[in-house]
């Protein structure tokens, strides 16, 4: 793999992408060749908001290929509340640790992390930003259960608007020819702009529709989302808008018989219980599979060590405004910047300058 | 093993008994050879309450057998506080890891646990109802100081009517010939009747006493319990109630030399520190033996792996009232009972219906 | 090494210590030889205040010499929740591990569990009193960067008053000839008289100035540390006096080209994020010495049990008033003293009687 470092999975290229696939498909059948791969080597998890789900996925990868782990999952217990920068603690960890897994509340803090870390970083998940890790997840299980990740008709059904997992599924899976996205929400939830624009780009069909009856029966591939309360202005508008898109048995009996219904968990009461005995059922699957992608992404990435970090210059112009990007808590981060066509976006978070 | 899971103590034969202590006792005669047993096997702890002590001998137990541990033990750190239930945790858990050990303050949510694992699931703790790795840790403890579970006097101090601990031991050690039982409390903390019930049946011999000196002189084993705050009506009451059976050395002064003292751990005050270095006190050891008592569990159950739940139907008739039951907060569990005598009893929290 | 438990630094001969630094030497230059010599055995952290870093230093030390770990790191999450005792807790937890490595915010708690624990216990830190390890980690830093401990001029930065770990450096490097102590702090922050007795003592010359730029162009070693606030009786008096020693690239200038650099970390600003590009900044390197040196130092400790504890018998004489001495809330403890010269110590936190 060329990246030093995991933080967007856009990095990769679709070949390599590929080769992480293949990977977890090999593990997966036959783990016990790899339980001793990372014999001798440690993890390092901070957790800088609690995420019991995705800790412990990487862990159990982590001690499955015969690794050892560290960290923590509780920033009030951590030297981060006598008021350390996440620079130290990157830092210092990364000189404990083989491989450095990330979770933090703030946008761009793998980005930041990946700046001083001298071994490699995976974003385990910054803020409402990028979470690549899900959606690696996501494509190892439509691979495994179907095959392919090319001439699908995909329904999103949820929350568009603010599901990191859905936008960065649909921007993976845009690549792959012949996908047809099927995206199902009332016109609030819908997917953002810059999401239709990719998808306009990829030249992949799209289409909207209100309800989960209209769409179930054309799919291959149902992705259910959580409706996050914390995301609506109101709880009352909450309460309003979740009951809408419930996958249920009734519902059900309109799909394929070879639809693949994934979640990536937790979910609230967005999918029925008794769904869970339908075959098509493959949530729990999913999150099993997780488990092997992150294996594949370790085995690929661990084993380099870089030279501490060397100072890095501000780029010219303008200032991230972005409440939530790592730049405004952490002060001596070097002002960075990337174009996207012709617009210029804040290295760590992307927002727009 | 004939049982998938370790729920209540009573699912074991006593040849199954035997056996998991005979192996207990080989391991701590010879721990070495059992270093690398669980090597690449994983144990996941869920404790939706905190409990260091028991966590810890599971914990030490799996990595003395050359496993390895994920787990959680603070819930509020956990998916859980994102409104998942107990059947999802379980279900996705259970893929990660090998075995699966939960504590959960509501009565029956490991039996719960356990319809929806793909793992052995063991019980340890589950609210006011079973810990049956306690016992096994009592009678571990107790063939390896005195030979024997049979013929035994057994003194049982302290508050017999709230601990679960001391209910367990009876039920386990009345099924052995001849036993004695000699309960020391105060008439508010006896007994519960179906615990006399089960005595009755037994055959077994069982007393009442007010106090420890009366009682001290005829024991092989004496245990003790603390005397939990929480379980009274008021402080006042726990203060008058508290100081009336306190083992000191003044106390043991009646005692034979040859008598055993056991205490589940934590003492508060109940055990003056001074009888620590008297060489009749076994509580000590016998928080070490309960290592080795989970050691040989944790071999007898792992390495079965178990297919996905099917559904269960409701079975007629009832509704558990009982406000701690597991069955009140995950109201999707199936409503399950079993009969006992002419009584029928919640499958979960054996309250009765 | 003699000693069955490392509470202070001084237990060590300079022979012993001299071996401890070139054992992690060995380790730091080929660390794979090490990797399976714990194989098989546990540590316990006890820590009863959350401390990350020190907790992952010992963590990764001993994961990466192939043993294991249990442990906690919040009191409230333990057993210690239900009132018990550190002799307890320490009796117990030393029958599952093979070392302990205990963190406790009350002076002389690491040599209280050193009284009752049947494995070698570390003293991570004891409230204001000892943190041995970190010592450990700055002579080793200093044997690997120096190549020597002696005939250096050793300038000490900031708290001078309530940092333990630099009187602990200086009672440490005191013993090696040639060595020139050059105190930088304001008068209120000045060494207690205790240390500037061992500086007497020992021959050492030492000298006092009131700012960096005075002393810092005659220094080989410049240790750095962090002004802690909560050590000031007023905010406002922590404010005035914090930004009076901070290191920054302009005062850099004047030092010597082969100046180390020293922090124990965390720091907050007391050194500016520009030095850490400069080549003479050694305090994360520091850091990764320090993992060297606690590998060095269980290796050197581990593999003993203890019996059981003996009862210990009150000695003759006064009464330990120290408010933070352990003794205050585990009355269970025998009282015991040292000499030190004419003066009378508590045993535990070194408080004269």
């Amino acid at each position: 793999m060329e990246a030093k470092h995991l933080i967007d999975l856009d990095q990769l290229s679709p070949g390599e992408l590929d080769e992480i696939i293949r990977l977890a498909q090999k593990i997966h059948s036959n783990p016990s060749a790899y339980m001793d791969r990372c014999h001798g080597r440690i993890m390092a998890t901070l957790f800088y908001e609690p995420s019991t789900r995705t800790q412990m996925s990487f862990q159990t990868a982590m001690l499955r290929l015969g690794g050892q782990i560290i960290g923590f999952d509780n920033p009030s217990n951590s030297s981060v509340s006598k008021g350390e920068s996440l620079q130290d603690t990157v830092r210092i960890v990364s000189g404990y640790a083989d491989i450095l897994v990330i979770r933090n509340p703030l946008e761009g803090s793998a980005y930041a992390a990946s700046l001083y870390s001298r071994c490699p970083v995976i974003n385990a998940g910054d803020g409402g930003h990028l979470h690549p890790t899900q959606t690696l997840t996501d494509v190892v299980t439509l691979s495994m259960e179907l095959g392919r990740l090319d001439h699908l008709t995909i329904g999103l059904c949820g929350d568009m608007k603010n599901g990191r997992t859905v936008h960065s599924l649909i921007k993976c899976l845009s690549k792959y020819p012949g996908n047809r996205f099927v995206m199902i929400s009332t016109p609030e939830l819908r997917i953002p702009e810059y999401i239709e624009d990719v998808l306009r780009e990829s030249g992949c069909t799209y289409e909207f529709r209100d309800t989960l009856e209209e769409a179930i029966g054309e799919l291959d591939v149902l992705y259910m989302t959580r409706i996050q309360g914390e995301r609506f202005a109101s709880r009352a508008e909450y309460e309003r808008q979740k009951g809408v898109y419930i996958l249920d048995t009734q519902r059900l009996k309109l799909a394929k018989p070879t639809l693949k219904i994934l979640h990536p968990l937790p979910r609230v009461d967005e999918i029925e219980q008794e769904v869970d005995y339908d075959p098509r059922a493959k949530y729990f699957e999913q999150a099993e599979y997780g488990m092997y992608a992150r294996m594949a992404l370790i085995l690929k990435m661990i084993g380099q060590k870089y030279p501490p970090a060397k100072k890095i210059e501000n780029e010219q112009g303008g200032h991230c405004t972005n409440p939530r990007c790592v730049t405004q808590s952490e002060g001596y981060l070097p002002k960075l910047y990337c174009e996207h066509g012709d617009v210029k976006e804040c290295r760590y978070c992307n927002a727009k300058i």
